[in-house]
């Protein structure tokens, strides 16, 4: 918990590069509006704006969209940590609902907790941002969910 | 784990109708194709059909998009056993993904395990299937992912 | 969730033996009184009889007692489908508390979901009973905790 | 996650009688031999001496004391947040064990993360640490779990 208080490293041009197109590579995160909004060593930050086609009943982002945007944000943040010939895989985590998703913005912060050779233990937490009038995130309302996850590396398939 | 040997008891007309009319609600299951496969008392079945949008890095369905559908497998199953005048929010769940999303089908079977006043806990797995040659699920694959979820019953915000 | 559907085999001598010995070495479940009540293959249950200095504040068993229960029961559920040169840890699990822990006995099964070269995922539940006068389970009460875990294979520490 | 950054409140005298109270009365707690480090308004540090009787089949101490602990330091910290006449439960919760735990002490550190009128969302991480001669905490290891708890406020039941 006392991570975040760390200065996070910059990330080397060829980690960066690979998760750039790690992330362009998973359709599920175009089809969502996913992007990133930062990355460091054991730290990736990403965005995802309001949609009216992401929601709930009540209008607010969906769990789902808010598991994929905090589940990503770990992946990659262990991913970060990985070397270049491994992949990273989601064993299993579990998140916490905090607040409804009400914003123009939904920016989940992944963290590493512990790295392992074979495991990754990662927490992420999603807050949610008001834009300004030039759609730039401008004030952070309210954290929405909480999640606590187990990554694996693993040898990718031969493509 | 002995709930599914129970044969589900079938859904009144109103019930039926709340749901479908929720989903329907949600635009984000639209957005991902989500649709209802079976709906009985405190067990809902929901479908996820393969889409290319959808997937990860190797062209398996994200995880992303199969917790979205446990997830509301799993909430739909407890609102079939609350009052009309409740909401269902997810308070938190927990999901371990089994094996790649590998499939032209993937089915979430969503159960409640105990219905409390204020919150219910529910359980849903997630089967890959293959599809027949008119698009109908045939034979059922593996089993993707297992989830463990806490529900909680709201009075819906006034509209 | 149908797994409990299947008659369990049983345990080779050699499996049983390998994991009744690992109980005894593991001296918290001595100190709490944990005990085998039956061991069959990717399927253990495990008793916890009611002490009074194992409750929390109302006079039910602790739930750090019911968890202990309900993860050794995974964990040996994941051990008995494994070469005996490897030791099982907990990579993590989840837990619901779905009733107070009230009864004189606390049963736990756990069964493995799917096991793997490295990880086993394994889901567990704690069942109250009542004894009859000589002290036997005779009357299962309610389902008090469901866990999902996560299970690790390691090769143990040389000794 | 930045929760750690401020500095807590010194609880109101009633409320840490009352949680100390609360403490002696888990008999379970007693058992394992926990004791309190430090209680501030949300943030609760419990600790466990290492016994060999709490241990596992390696001699590090067992998993389930140290989610004992752990659970234990969320509770209270929600309990810290709630008035006097409510009782805490645990609804769910789900930890990762990091390391073995391996020390003459372990320290768990519970806070709330979002408290609610009925649910407060709790986390923990318990750190292993080195005594000094004297037997007081000297030197901190290695963080050896971490967890993400749901609580419940109830009316306790009338004695």
């Amino acid at each position: 918990m006392s991570t975040s208080a760390r200065a996070p490293r910059i990330l080397d041009r060829a980690t960066e590069q690979r998760i750039r197109e790690g992330i362009r590579r998973q359709t599920l995160l175009t089809t969502l509006g996913i992007s990133i909004a930062e990355l460091a060593v054991g730290r990736v930050m990403l965005d995802l704006p309001y949609r009216a086609d992401l929601c709930q009943q009540n209008g607010y982002v969906h769990a789902g969209a808010i598991t994929a945007l905090a589940d990503s944000a770990c992946g990659y943040a262990a991913a970060s940590l990985m070397p270049e010939d491994r992949d990273v895989l989601t064993v299993e985590f579990k998140i916490n609902l905090l607040a409804p998703a009400r914003g123009d913005r939904f920016r989940a912060t992944g963290e590493v907790i512990r790295a392992g050779r074979t495991l990754t233990v990662c927490s992420a937490e999603v807050v949610a941002w008001a834009d300004d009038i030039a759609g730039n995130p401008e004030v952070s309302l309210v954290r929405v969910a909480l999640m606590q996850a187990t990554m694996m590396a693993v040898t990718p398939p031969a493509s």
